[in-house]
């Protein structure tokens, strides 16, 4: 399925390619998966999307495998087929184990099932929870 | 709001009670927050979320921290404010730090949108991604 | 929270009026909640929305009641805190038992977790769940 | 995918053959899509759903295309792939340029990164953009 | 689409075989769906998840067939593909009639856009509706 | 409800207070909203932020006022109440009439609905709606 096609690098714009070219050399591959390819067809969202997500991605705080369990848990809630299985991939190359992805999988699914919970009783927030404001 | 109200440990029936008295001692406080006291109206389920959750929350192949991380991430994309409040306490009493936080919200927020352009433009899941079946 | 006042009869014009009357009549009682004084700001659409409702919600092949759980448990995948109260007390007044409320409860929660578990694994539908196509 | 098989013209009801026939009339066209003809196995619902999309959907305040985008918007983060796809055509019938698709794609980005940043911040509303409650 | 191939029974270890015989003693089939085939790389969450699955969806103040209703319903929210079909095909197994599978769409499409319009509204919750907190 | 408190321009950083300032002189106002003054606690992530926002959403092939109306119909779809408030107070001042709210509502309940039908009968896209993959 698409609404519009992946571009190839010779259907893509130079400044397109050089995105592409950053992208390669960031990651030490040839391959371009779909998301950039069709992304190309606005290049400066493209550029600028890979900027932001290049920076909030590497080492910081968090790091770089948990910061890919926790966009696997996003966008599994979101329901983002693509993402799960490209961001799948990206924690298993920085060094998920199978055991990893097995408690990634039940803390995904004990969370959508206590937040359901919650929410179908409307718990009220407990007032120790919550930050004074001013 | 609330369509149940939460018990208090004089409402609450022995078996619920029982319960309350597992949380405390594994938690080490006093305090139940809300969650378990509206669950308490259905012990067998209160009973029954209670050893599931601190199960699949306790140590393992993931860092108890990494997992309220997770939560977190799966809460807000559930739009679940009890549980954002509560795992965000949770995961400050494991030692969140306030750069962590603030990395946890800058990924969110990049997979929120990610997630949300993929689906806008129907992108196909690249054939590398996706597990052979048999 | 509001973005736009609940009219009262007073401030309401002729034309939504006559509607809560239809709603007063069919409910057998002066109480309107706020979803339709809020609505009565556009009252072609308060109109439609009524008749709609309350032809979808009648008796038919499923049950009153059973319509309520299936109202309730949409509302809660979709964190509507106003529907999940209008609606359980709706299921009440048409007779849910608390044993009833609470497999409601456990229904929900776990098709949540199932519906989470399935979204991140990427199970791909059997052939036998799926209708021929032409 | 499918639970229901769509009917062609011979295996629809004379009901819902006839709402094929305003549909045919109102676009202009022959094709039917998907939607309409696995809404055919229960003719009433087809009817009433045809008659209120199309006015709603027709001139009014708000510009057809304009429309078409909120729905676009709508089905985006509702993960509604064949209402992304067939919207998404909706709207280049109507004119949508490559940039207005451009343009809809990061406004629906930047809103969805936004969202999910003020939940996972519970940042409270102000009082400002409230109505006055009676 | 996968993330992980489903198991056929003899990749799986005898652990998880013995919870594929326990869901074709529990279902009088040889047939297991991939749901259990994929949950079959972690048999500790097979077996348990199968067992609360059976405890949840078994007969008690709901009838069994009113549950498949419930689940159909937040797998729709969830936007849940493989969940959608396979408690489609459930429901129907378990005597759900074409009149009945009309009304729940009916349903499941009024409490979406009711849902829709309270929350785009922002309409607050009516006291009545609400549990009186200690 | 929240998380972190908003910060006050006395208890922000200069490099927040700095951003403070460019709001205020892009906004021709004094008012700083509450969600700038929460992301006030990560400056680069609130000037980050403030930058593409204030990008995204200025002039350009869509009206300034019709992309409002998008923000507001994703913000519905993910039940974030605060962005419905902030965002409907946005349109207003960009000149939204009543009668175009009444009908932003109304196509967002559409959408909304038929979102539900279609997943719950996993309608299949049509051919002539996919893009050409290469």
């Amino acid at each position: 399925m698409a609404v519009l096609p992946p571009l190839s690098d010779a259907d893509a714009s130079p400044e397109a390619r050089a995105v592409f070219d950053q992208i390669r050399a960031s990651r030490k591959t040839d391959f371009i998966n779909n998301f950039w390819r069709v992304l190309a067809h606005d290049p400066p969202q493209l550029k600028a999307t890979w900027e932001r997500l290049s920076g909030v991605m590497g080492p910081g705080s968090l790091d770089p495998l948990v910061k890919e369990l926790i966009y696997i848990a996003v966008s599994t809630a979101n329901g983002c087929s693509y993402c799960i299985h490209s961001h799948t991939a990206a924690a298993r190359a920085k060094g998920m184990s199978e055991a990893q992805h097995a408690e990634l999988i039940a803390v995904i699914g004990m969370a959508a099932q206590t937040n359901a919970m919650v929410t179908a009783l409307q718990v009220p927030v407990d007032q120790v929870f919550q930050a004074e404001l001013p």
